[in-house]
């Protein structure tokens, strides 16, 4: 957990007029100084995966181009691939009304692949099923290679 | 807030292997009781808005094919467009390796736009320029009508 609520790298909040509309990127990060990060593929536009940033992680992407996180499991920067090659290579950042979320678009480098499990997406399967029966709510493998 | 960790409509967690292969939905909703959704347009795959679903949300999701959030603005559930009609109808819905966080494929009703602004997608705007630089990172209007 971080407690990280205010930052001198990017511009202060202001009002929901110049939030929605100015041209002033004035992120918002939650209570525990984190921003959702959306990661598209540049090219198929597939969901890729999700995960969150600090301050740091969303600094160190725009000024690389690569794209980092803040691992909530080990509690550290993460420059998502850089054990395994399949770095994040990022064409576009966009954020939504808001400011309260990043959507970056990137094209996976090494092995193109950008989930842990081997999965060029981490969104592999798709739910089926009904909540509350008896079979419940079931997931299958998704019919593309996304 | 919402302070809900247990819950009844979904499987329960139960192994990291399960979890990351298995055919058992058993979503994680985080300490306040909620799990991020990313809809993207089920024509486009344009990301279109970003939210979060408890867990009456991502059942009314499920069950009505109509997609719900949880407002935490408003601190209550939120059935996307019941008031202007741009409803997010879902086409599917996925999970991903970690069963943290929910990708919901939609199409929007009514005019089109899922965004509050009147924008098709919240994502309306990219970023552009460096941080700690004098003209700081500014946002212009995205190229595409996404």
């Amino acid at each position: 957990m971080k407690f990280q609520t205010m930052t001198d790298t990017f511009a202060a909040r202001t009002t929901t007029s110049d939030i929605e509309s100015g041209d002033v990127f004035q992120p918002k990060f939650d209570a525990g100084g984190l921003i959702p990060a959306i990661v598209t593929d540049a090219t198929s536009g597939a969901v890729l995966m999700f995960a969150f940033m600090d301050d740091t992680a969303l600094r160190l992407t725009l000024e690389t181009g690569i794209a980092h996180f803040w691992s909530r499991s080990r509690n550290k920067l993460w420059k998502k691939g850089e054990e395994s090659g399949n770095l994040l290579k990022v064409t576009e950042v966009r954020t939504d009304c808001d400011q309260d979320v990043v959507w970056v678009k990137a094209s996976v480098a090494g092995d193109g692949v950008a989930c842990h499990t081997g999965a060029v997406s981490c969104f592999y399967r798709k739910l089926t099923g009904t909540p509350g029966t008896s079979g419940g709510v079931r997931l299958i493998n998704a019919a593309t290679r996304d």
